[in-house]
């Protein structure tokens, strides 16, 4: 069976998130679905590597799938552009191995979350980036980051509602970068996310960066495995899955 | 009577751009004047610097107008933003003196239109950038783009409706950033600009730029004062006011 993955690129804003979820509610996987159905002239189902929130956008989603004929993945990519609507598109198609599987054969995603740090509402970045409107500590944000970085169990980081079994995962990187006042962005990779787990760092760290929460809790923080002694989940239309790498 | 100037920052996609013309029409101007009667307790005309379309944006497009009270500048800008919609913000406010008048008094504007020159569509760039799928010659556009710096009629790249009587403006800078096949901009510093002066100046150096239009005909073109003459109108949601000078 000749099988694909294509990376994707989206604007989280006006879906409901990655996954179908039955008719009426627009998500990514579903408008995908739709076209690659119309394409193939029968149902295609679609495996995505992150399910990604409402509002939640991406740079490079991956996702995989098989189809009942042969298409050459150039022509794949260009005829499903045509097919997908504006806020949506694929920046690449490539044939795989038949077993491959977006998510299960996944061994590293990369998220990254914007903030707008400085005095003033910006219309230009609205729906890409969180305002934050106090200044942020951006050393002792690093500094809690760190510790975060590594393997450990992120319980206190995830949503309920999952039904994960393992809440452990590796965070290989955990990186701020840009000046307070002015654009932040939070760069996460790992080889797993827990449901609204980089939101919940992202509403963590700035609990910290705003002097609310103390940079050394982290280890003490993870330890309690309770949602409740993390900080927030941070607004979804700030974060973006980057790249997802196999 | 107190005088003040706001700059403002837009988002034009939701806006029938800045000039109020009557009820049932979302413009900047409108917006913005009703917030201020809301809270001035009376009409306060409005006069902006630029005129900008429909889907078209700003970083720093400035207002003046008077009140019937007088209020200090940093708290009038802050209760302006939060009687503005997410999509409109003020960035800053002054006092001026009684004359100043937006439009009149600015020596000199400068606009920005970006296009993106990569190979397929990009969902996080629709709304903000006007996409050009062919690759371009920068180098061939740079060249047209010298020619129209200075003073020149340019009649030819003015779109029919503005009344305007003289059609002589002069362009401080008409500058290409950028690298073919990746993000370019195009960024435009004049004294004034005719309608659609800016939009129609960047269809005809994309015509250029895909060696549909010689390098040198720019002092043909706006010899000929007349606008079939130049290239067509490049979409507005890529063109942002971003500075104007007094």
């Amino acid at each position: 069976v000749p099988s694909y993955r294509v990376t994707l690129e989206y604007d989280g804003r006006d879906f409901q998130g990655w996954q179908a979820q039955g008719p009426g509610r627009r998500t990514v996987q579903g408008t995908l679905e739709q076209a690659l159905a119309e394409l193939d002239g029968a149902p295609v189902p679609v495996a995505g590597a992150g399910r990604t929130d409402a509002g939640v956008h991406a740079e490079g989603q991956v996702a995989s799938f098989r189809l009942g004929r042969e298409l050459e993945p150039d022509l794949l990519g260009r005829a499903l552009n045509g097919l997908l609507p504006p806020d949506v598109a694929v920046r690449e198609a490539a044939r795989t191995a038949e077993g491959f599987h977006a998510r299960r054969d996944a061994r590293s995603k990369v998220y990254r979350y914007a903030l707008w740090n400085g005095p003033l509402r910006s219309p230009l970045r609205e729906g890409r980036q969180h305002w934050v409107r106090r200044p942020l500590d951006l050393e002792q944000m690093r500094r809690a980051a760190r510790d975060l970085e590594g393997t450990h169990d992120f319980a206190s980081l995830q949503s309920a509602g999952s039904g994960v079994i393992s809440t452990v995962r590796t965070l290989f990187r955990v990186e701020l970068r840009g000046e307070p006042g002015g654009e932040i962005e939070l760069w996460v990779e790992g080889d797993g996310f827990l449901r609204h787990m980089v939101r919940a760092l992202a509403g963590t760290l700035l609990e910290v960066g705003s002097a609310r929460r103390a940079a050394e809790s982290m280890a003490a923080l993870l330890a309690a495995r309770r949602r409740a002694a993390a900080g927030p989940t941070a607004p979804a239309q700030a974060l973006t899955l980057i790249r997802v790498d196999y």
